[in-house]
């Protein structure tokens, strides 16, 4: 265990809602390290949370707890889960987002949170973060047997996660993200391009070529680039290809072979 | 003492208020755990700072000291204080922003931070969170004497909170906060519904009966709750009732008996 | 060393690019404290990051490794930059974003980042807060030799900052940051003020004299004081003064002497 404990969530951060978490969290385990990924998931997107938290996991230590909660079915008989994976754990409700970050497999055990221990009393119908996932993040941070969070879960909710099409010239992805910097991240891996790239269009936006960083083209300009979670996005030097382009999440984006 | 320092201000992320708050702390008690309840509390608002604070700091361990600052008065001669309550010590302004969180009574002991080694040298007049409130907040979190603050204070300013009223027919409160999600949360306690509710209403919004958790009603769907802080409100499965509904804080809400 | 490292960006809260440059520096230093100065410098504008390191910078401990990022060059042959000045040590790119903080002289140790330990592996060409910035400040935070990072550079690019003129019957400078408040920051500082002040005025708006808090003057009341970063700044009394006026970052602030 590395004894760090990260949070995606939806909660914002005008309202306490994380720091709640946390004081559950240090109540049980007074030595985490708390890392915030992100609490501004757009409220209820379970596949933006499911992004980020993919995007951020595979940089901390092995052994860290990755606490997400974007759960509107809170409070129903939907199941509460701890997984784990590889080289971390992860804790939150079983509705799909988990499953970028830990896909089902061999190497993730999914259990559903069940031992009493892993919960505090009473448990709030409207806050398994605090409630649930807190307590459970705290124990497994603190290196109690996987085993004991609760029974084996067989198929978890899945995320429906759009495709990336292949024709003779091309490729056809979507839009799945937009960041702080308006760049637009498709769900188009740099490991697809297997063929010289002659261009990537979207909704009438046309680049030519791929760049390597926002300053190989000159201030203003769009291109198309290989992001660093190994994305294709397009991006404008110094500028907001979003605000430009009018592009959303969901838009289409095509590339095409030389 | 459990070393933990939280923080809730009207500083906002942006300017780095806080980070110089918590350098001062780190000065002083450099093992100190700081966790941020929120900076995002309106502008000056007193009432909304005093309500996250009391909803957060109950969940954090015994002997965690709360730093709240939202303080239009800084520099003028309205006290500085520092207050010892059953579990915890808070740290902020006499302006009623900690009496939610540690009523005065007999439990809590409010003191006038006089002693200058609780103070930097030269406070600024316009920035007591960091040279006056986190000084203070780093050693009480050391564990020094609470008496050595500086003197008791008798008659802290308190907060005016808005009623709650009964009648026969049921209870009239107000929405006192609109959480993240578009949640009207009001002033009504769960614990003060003692009799069946047949309906909710607000400013013409009539809903029938109360939920247990969003996913009770279809998605969409205006619903109210106890919520995770005990405190009626009006919510809509996987939407905004505030965007919904257009009510904002300060608005009538209104319980029937059934 | 005193183990604390700070963050300056653009990144914002949102899309989890801090938090994947904390889990990198936990990765190589499990024992640092890690504090964010702000993430929410509007995009590109290296001046604001410049401003707030500045600002915050000076009140953490002796030994702190301050990280700032905003870096439209990323990926250019700009230089990757680790500073060792009198009581702290920064890490960022080579554009202007270190030098307010730690202007270059005699006692601040410019060196360009080339040692490919304090790198990670491959470091992506959009993300040297990651790959490169990440692992030097933690690597500078475990106390390694500061000759290690990299040669030496002579000059580094220096920041643009407006300058304050004089002339017989005052001052004049420029508002260069408006804090969450809507408080307007001058670059005119306290110290320069030698002279009695008449009073400060800007783009038509006209205040008398200076006050020493908010609270000096009634509710909804504009007036000029020397701020905790002690600069010249006019703001309103539980107010909103770049609301209330209309005054925007390079707009012209004078100083009448009496």
């Amino acid at each position: 265990m590395s004894g760090i404990i990260t949070f995606v969530t939806d909660f914002g951060h005008a309202d306490g809602f994380p720091a709640q978490m946390k004081g559950v969290i240090l109540g049980i385990n007074r030595s985490a390290t708390l890392v915030d990924i992100t609490h501004d998931i757009p409220s209820f997107s379970v596949l933006q949370g499911a992004l980020a938290l993919k995007s951020a996991c595979r940089w901390f230590p092995m052994g860290t707890v990755h606490l997400a909660v974007v759960d509107p079915g809170v409070g129903t008989d939907r199941h509460a889960l701890a997984v784990k994976a590889e080289d971390a754990f992860f804790v939150g409700p079983d509705n799909g987002l988990l499953t970028l970050a830990a896909p089902p497999s061999v190497e993730a055990e999914y259990r559903i949170i069940g031992n009493p221990e892993f919960m505090l009393p009473a448990p709030h119908p409207t806050f398994h973060g605090r409630d649930v996932f807190a307590p459970t993040a705290a124990r497994l941070a603190l290196g109690v047997p996987f085993e004991s969070v609760g029974p084996l879960l067989e198929a978890p909710v899945l995320l429906q996660v759009p495709d990336v099409t292949q024709d003779p010239s091309g490729l056809e992805g979507m839009i799945i993200h937009i960041d702080r910097f308006g760049n637009l991240m498709s769900n188009i891996e740099g490991m697809m391009l297997t063929r010289p790239v002659r261009g990537v269009s979207a909704q009438g936006v046309e680049i030519t070529g791929l760049s390597r960083c926002f300053g190989d083209k000159p201030t203003g300009s769009p291109m198309a680039l290989i992001n660093s979670a190994g994305l294709l996005e397009i991006a404008v030097h110094s500028g907001n290809a979003s605000d430009m382009f009018g592009l959303v999440v969901g838009d289409t984006i095509r590339v095409e072979w030389t």
